[in-house]
């Protein structure tokens, strides 16, 4: 098998031997190094927006996190994350004694080194209230140095949200179930209801990290509210997530914006054009699921046909998915592969019976509902 | 850092008993197989031409390969590789006792397996003659029956080629620096000068596996040979090449085909559309590899600027590479970034002295000709 | 956090200039090539036994495998595994138009390979009978080539055993569940227990691949056979297994043998000193996997101790799993964590309350019937 | 090749409904989370001492580093490393603005977490001096609020070092070679001299991250001082080493202690028991290596024998590396493999003309002085 008989040079001898001439005494071990680079998620346009890879949602020493903010700017540099928001709890210090409890800071400290490194960094904070309400997020805040943290009563939870609100912030409710057992905190609840009908709440998180908070889906379907989907990062994100699997990534929003920049994600926001993302699940509202499928995978022409055993005329077709996105396949109509998976930049071969003209397929993977999956059709040339 | 309390149901667990149930007393580990599906590798079309994966060099059990034709199909199918071409020596059966030594098997056993799952397989055998000088491609062959297995003198080196030219084929040098011991292999010989002159020589590897053939890229340049690169497998792909790093493959030849069907790669191997692939390294004509490298770097405007402490100021940009391709590049011209590593779909922020309209890099992992590499002018915005 | 500002030196053109000037115009990227070595799969010794990593079923091109026999040689020296059989099926050779369908030769090609390496190579050859009843396998066959092909009646299916039996064959029933909708084809079937009680049958499959055969775990319980667990390759291992996940091995048999030696494994086959193996599951007698798990999984005494804020007194220790096996345990009697996931060669902290002396779990991935898991006692120090 | 042919049950989707039905509106993506264990490095017991795996210098929040102390402990959990000590600097405290520059903080707040996950916390801290003389880490200290924070004179430099040597720390000289353009910085300087005849330097950091202090190697052999090689962390560990890498570790110093405790390793320190190791590479005193290597690597007796074409007689043997440690051997006495790569646990055949009584290697990736590898002597049975 192998035909080259030549004398093997040992890789570490010879690059030591080169290093140490050039370094008088001081060798470097390169070849140890973690290579510095960003990654690229690889999701198409969707319909002339691009697909911003968003995560607003996430913690660092200024309040219960374990990181200081700039390396939440370095992650986020090297997943190919788009956009991110430090927002640390308003409410909660436990390092009060060792860190300064401003929560202006870890915006003020990341900013320049965002801009340099083209990671657009907004400004946020996590309004911690007590279960129920629970958690919101602002987005776009001001300076966050008067905001409330008494957690006394029901009247400083509203006066803790309008603090945003009149900053005119984007505001949405974090992990809504994150509290099974406290009666009512995974509820429609009054306080919630007078924050939307005052239109202080825009969003809310339906995928938090690894939690799927299935009500909240159907509550931003119905109320037209935006998906949201957050990795609520605490501690590192490598740690959290088994990223060395090429289909995970940190739970994030997927925001369809005009262009790369704060303006249009915040027009995005507020327009409703998201998905929430989760490495192998999406959920959003049917249309944007539709057309980011539809950017995804493409279902190439028929490349060959043959005759069965049994006298039936079968269609050969190679759907291909040119994302990072991962999505499963479940046949609904037709006659064709009961199941398909699609793999992050791959295809797959497919048979179908002639003589059909489409194909209905239930994407298992992708929710447009609590209790429905995005169903695409196919059509076969 | 964990808010979830829930309880904790054991994947293994929860899966074995939902199977089990289904299946009356079998149940089996999905969770154990390997993911089938046909990866696909980025390579952004040059100039209009689609850039196909190609490798038109292996054996199977029919010469001295260790696999079933059908496991060279996989394999092309697995990693993303458009075309193959199963090789087989006409010269040398080692199982001949065992496997019937006809070299038009491992093509008629595979074909319409390959047209199944849209994989180009292109008829052709390795014409192994003694060294010097050595072994030729032929590819797009017909029958291979009457093919010349006497080894005994020049005549019947000259007759073997011209069976395949007879029919032709499109005919290539194989490795020409594979026993650098044996005076006169790796030269242009009066015998391979005399194919050239009557239009029987085509091309010559310049990588084959890992070997860098250097002087065969001068050859190419100077008399407009088509420049190959290729596996030469005998085993498994998987098993020689250390594929579980994202950025190595087996060695291919880049085609730069109008479309991708059997008649374009003819046509762009005659026009000399190639570049040599073997995973980090890139060989061909400067045109082309100047065309591949502009198709898959971007320089972005600049996003940032600073001035430094020495009153210095400095833009940022990001340079992003949008193939599976890698390129190392050092500065040759300007103030900026010394060397530069671009990673498969990644990205690097970069930064330049204002007041530059361009800068210089070489590619170092490009090779123009055996002393060069491949120089290129980025734009500054 | 960098310090050292030393010039980068770019190893890719370190390495060319270190080998080109070498090697007089060819240069070998040995940084492309998989490493070879012989990866070594971590069990301690059971009660003074070695534990052998075996796999004795398996396939070429000499039936319908897609490999050369001495790949499968290959693939057991480099994923450490101790002794294979390679048994082609008799009655069925699909390429004997192009492979000369003799099923010695699997063998004799290989043997002297497998001695040089220290790998196992038992004679072996799968009796494929139609089902019911099925396929059976026969090691330390001897003389093939008068085994029986004709499958046209009961008397020929007893013939075939026979001939193996009369060779003093080791026969185990494979994968008696593979076709479950043939009525009668995964049952206790007179002609099996007619070769039971000839003593012609000695061992079931209860891992094929990814197939548990939960009623041949209990069949091989109740009238004591011994445990199987084979791969039963036809293609390559490492594209069916997801080998790239560090807890993932082809299934195979674990044999508890006095040494390293055909004779010890013949030995301890016939003892029934077996557990069968599949990356996560194992299945087996309850002796030998109680004994197994005490040789691989080690509870330390306590190292930490605290009172909760509830006044409860909690004790911390490390357990530790020394081998490259996995297992998942589930509280069954005593106060301390629910569950533990031991990951190969790694090992975890839990807390028990104090004055407990031991604790009872269930090892969830471990089979002693096809309804009951393992059982451990740990005791506390 | 894939005989069973039953429904395919979709991973997915079967936990999916499994979750959901126990969850009550909120799903869990466990499939998707980080797999916790405490990763176990393999190395033998050397000598009757147990090899620990120390990492004595890394930074956090509280000096230049950019995570909070408990991540530093969660690191070491993780990866398998025994002991450790954090060693913010004294002089240097960029955050101060943000937290409070309290050099006792980071041990106070880690300790108990540390005893509870069974890791070693020694407490310490890093003398930051201007270059030169440098840095200085003191290791087992005691409160440290008082040290010198003054850098302006070398009388305080002086006064720095012996505030901990008056403590009975430990002390080492870290990354001599680290600023190689300062004139006398990589010398051994009167200062440091001074240090060392007074007893107040125990050991010099060899390996510092990726860096090769060749000169310390000498000065620590030539002076009998202790061997030692730290990650200088200050980002995370992961980050900064291509960890996915399997024999890729962060550097640190291995400790032949009498037992896993913070008294023996502080008396193996000071009895210079130490090899420092930075993933491939190792250096120290030609005792310890040598006793290392001979614990990690075996060869076996002769397994098989051959008469080669040539007539010369050829004996095979099995090498094996049982540990986690890499080692490259080449061949220096003796008609044998010229190279042999042992991996981690791993093992290669090798070959050797009969008739020797042993082999003589030198194994270039282990250092005993700057221009002088391990050379090992192995008899052959």
């Amino acid at each position: 098998m192998k035909k080259f008989r030549l004398v093997l040079l040992f890789l570490t001898v010879a690059l030591t031997h080169v290093l140490a001439q050039e370094n008088n005494g001081l060798i470097r071990f390169e070849e140890l190094q973690n290579p510095r680079y960003r990654d690229n998620i690889l999701i198409p346009d969707v319909n002339g927006f691009k697909v911003l890879k968003c995560d607003f949602h996430m913690h660092t020493v200024f309040s219960d996190g374990r990181v200081w903010p700039s390396v939440r700017l370095q992650e986020a540099w090297n997943e190919g994350v788009d956009a991110i928001s430090i927002t640390d709890h308003i409410e909660g210090h436990p390092h009060s004694k060792e860190v300064v409890p401003d929560n202006n800071l870890p915006h003020e400290l990341t900013i320049s080194e965002a801009q340099k490194n083209n990671v657009i960094l907004i400004k946020g904070a996590e309004i911690t209230r007590l279960t129920p309400p629970g958690h919101f997020n602002a987005l776009f805040t001001g300076d966050l140095s008067d905001y409330i943290t008494d957690r006394s009563t029901n009247e400083k939870d509203w006066e803790a949200v309008s603090k945003a609100s009149d900053q005119g912030a984007f505001i949405f409710w974090n992990h809504p179930g994150w509290k099974l057992n406290i009666e009512g905190s995974y509820e429609w609840i009054e306080f919630v209801d007078k924050l939307y009908k005052n239109k202080m709440l825009h969003g809310i998180e339906v995928f938090n990290g690894f939690g799927f908070h299935m009500k909240a889906l159907d509550w931003c379907i119905d109320k037209g509210l935006t998906v949201m989907g957050s990795s609520d990062s605490h501690g590192l994100v490598s740690e959290t997530y088994d990223t060395e699997q090429n289909y995970i990534h940190r739970t994030m929003t997927l925001v369809f914006a005009k262009d790369r920049s704060e303006t249009s994600i915040r027009e995005a926001l507020e327009a409703g054009r998201t998905v929430a993302w989760a490495s192998k699940y999406l959920a959003g509202k049917e249309e944007h699921l539709q057309n980011l499928f539809k950017a995804c995978v493409e279902l190439a022409p028929v490349h060959y046909s043959e005759v069965t055993k049994n006298g039936i005329s079968q269609n050969y077709y190679e759907i291909t998915n040119r994302s990072d996105l991962y999505f499963e396949l479940e046949l609904k109509e037709g006659k064709a592969n009961k199941n398909i998976v699609l793999y992050p930049r791959s295809s797959q071969i497919i048979s179908a019976e002639s003589g059909q003209d489409s194909l209905i397929y239930e994407v298992a993977t992708a929710y447009v509902r609590s209790d429905q999956h995005l169903t695409v059709k196919m059509e076969l040339n």
